[in-house]
């Protein structure tokens, strides 16, 4: 006597084939930012931070971590990446202190970059607040958010 | 003839010594969220998302992340983890849809898991965007950020 | 003076070189089964079990562990997966309960993905094992087999 | 308005407490074997196969996989392994052929680790499998089982 | 108002693209050695060291890091390889004894393969030095260096 | 009938059992250096090179490294450090440029660093040669050594 499991041909997890896609060019750009306290915001600038310069080592760590992704996200294709670049851009307002990061990715293949580039903008932020948390504690990371990709048959998109 | 090399003595990074630190137990407990349209909302809840049960999924990423995260935060140590617990709670009004994410870490060790309980949360969040993308690409994840941490000779930490 | 290591032409350990192969699309499907009492059969398909639902988190597993077979197995070659589904299936019989496990892999790609497709079928069943064993420690695993494979120059292969 | 997401108590996936586990001396067998034809048999005893030293290069694997058990089982806690050990014997009858292979594994922890010694037999199988399946892909890896764990509150257990 | 952060354009840590690079046959050859003392010669070469056959073990080391290369080096490219070939050669001059590593690599790919050869060389040596360690640990690894790659627009290199 | 493998009891390679060894602090020095001629020399002093801030991204690569070494070096048990430190110094004569790198690694443990101290350095060492290879890929690795270990029963090490 034999019996199927209870998952339904929808609810089953799997890792979707996309061995019919093209390989094309392909693009994606994610922002996020942490939200830091100005005795953080001093230290960042002036690299007086005790763990080392924090956004050398946070881009490093987002540049690695794009390199993950596939092992992070467990439904994610596995793809090389051509190229990776992080940047930083600081928001001040009053009393208020906000590093933007800007992350970019890009491939050729046959699956898009969007959580390649999300995932390495999440790993760059944590960074931040690791390298910071002895100040404080209260950072705020995020929103996080795709901003734009390009490439594959869906057409671009753009936020 | 020789020449030290650029970094000062506090702009170096390095992992720092913890080594005369007590092992207590820890905890860590980080949220965050991420927010989706209507009809990512019904898939999500209905289980049809053509890759699988999404939040059951998303836990399992967490939970799998947490024990990665000296692997992808540069100067943190690694650490044994007693236990991760993640958590999803719907909040709906009107035509916005949002559902957050709890984390909570224990360990017995001589650092904190802070990192680790923000590490889950990003994954977990990471994750529901990856099953959900293909319906529409404009979720976004986060604010994501520490609420309590307990243990260590520094206090607790509270929100 | 000089004297060549003892290892032979033939004995040395390599990974071979498979620059000549062809990029085809290749397709594996691997088989294995987990025995459990009827304590855990209850448990598993009931989700009463306190680690959580065993076959949605086997599943997630297995899947994962198909993107590391190359990390796994030595000799194995790097490759990119196009899609991973892993499908449960009851087999009862008197007091005697197996969940037999059916994994399928895609690609294309310059090597066949049998590696990949036993890799994820033992994670899966290793996990169900891990989840179980705090009600009976007698589960076992397997036979674990591969039944069939496509493409290669070498020809199909059916059990 | 807010509403709890479906999953109850119990069939939420997490990686269970452990923090209140004592630290004791804990040691794990596992077995499994590797059925394989006449001519495999006599190309891995005889090291002509092309790979390279199967059940060295096995034997390897089994153990870096060992260290790698919570990196592939989900809600698996890591552990510091303090030693590995894996042999080797043959089992022939007529025309059948069988490697069985044996693991130990030991450590001073909170868990237990059958997890580890049953991995690093699985991975020491499909290692074989990986390096003879040029010649025959009709190999059968297992069952395979746990023999016996000591250590920790709820006793030894013997097959 | 906004401020950009201190790194100029070519300081700015990033993964150059590579997107525009064309696929092609690239191989490269590395070499290292470790300098031991004659006890451990001749424990080496007499399977006599207590960890186990020490060339075997670092050949399959190498082999395995070299797959790992782009998770070691920051702004590295991900890559398949296609072959890794790992050989030893003995130099003895008095009572010198000096064991030679040579690592060649092949890949079809858009990108060299320098970094796979000399960190299969690094890693190879290293786990020479692991397991003769309670032995002497004056031993010494290297010079490490690139003896030759073929493959890609800039031409080949031989040292 | 059955046959015992043709591994002696001294032969097999086997990750040693340290439960007996008592946990205490433990540290080591390793050092390694890099060749660069004065165009290398020049773009990294003056932060020139292309890809970015080279002995930056190289510490974290070390430090990154260092918290892996138990998954390159197979027989090497896993251990959770607590400290880690790289520092660079050139030194110049004529023409010839040299940066020396120099890792300190501590930890609170049963076993001994010195792995964990090489593996950082080679690390750092493989990481300056990426970044600069666009260069001039004759620069030459090491002689890479430890300097010295403290702690263990075995005592300390110097060199």
């Amino acid at each position: 006597m034999s019996e199927f499991t209870h998952f339904n041909k929808d609810g089953r997890a799997n890792m979707v084939d996309i061995s019919d896609k093209r390989e094309t060019v392909r693009t994606a750009i994610a922002k996020t930012s942490v939200k830091v306290n100005s005795e953080i915001y001093k230290k960042i600038t002036m690299q007086e931070m005790k763990k080392g310069d924090v956004l050398g080592v946070a881009q490093v760590a987002g540049i690695m971590a794009a390199k993950k992704t596939s092992d992070l996200i467990p439904m994610c294709h596995p793809i090389h990446l051509s190229g990776v670049d992080i940047s930083f851009k600081w928001e001040k307002s009053h009393e208020n202190y906000e590093v933007g990061i800007t992350v970019q990715v890009k491939t050729i293949g046959s699956t898009g970059v969007e959580m390649e580039a999300l995932t390495a903008a999440a790993a760059t932020a944590l960074t931040i607040y690791d390298m910071c948390k002895s100040v404080d504690k209260g950072m705020v990371i995020g929103p996080t958010y795709l901003v734009e990709k390009t490439g594959g048959k869906n057409g671009d998109y753009r936020r």
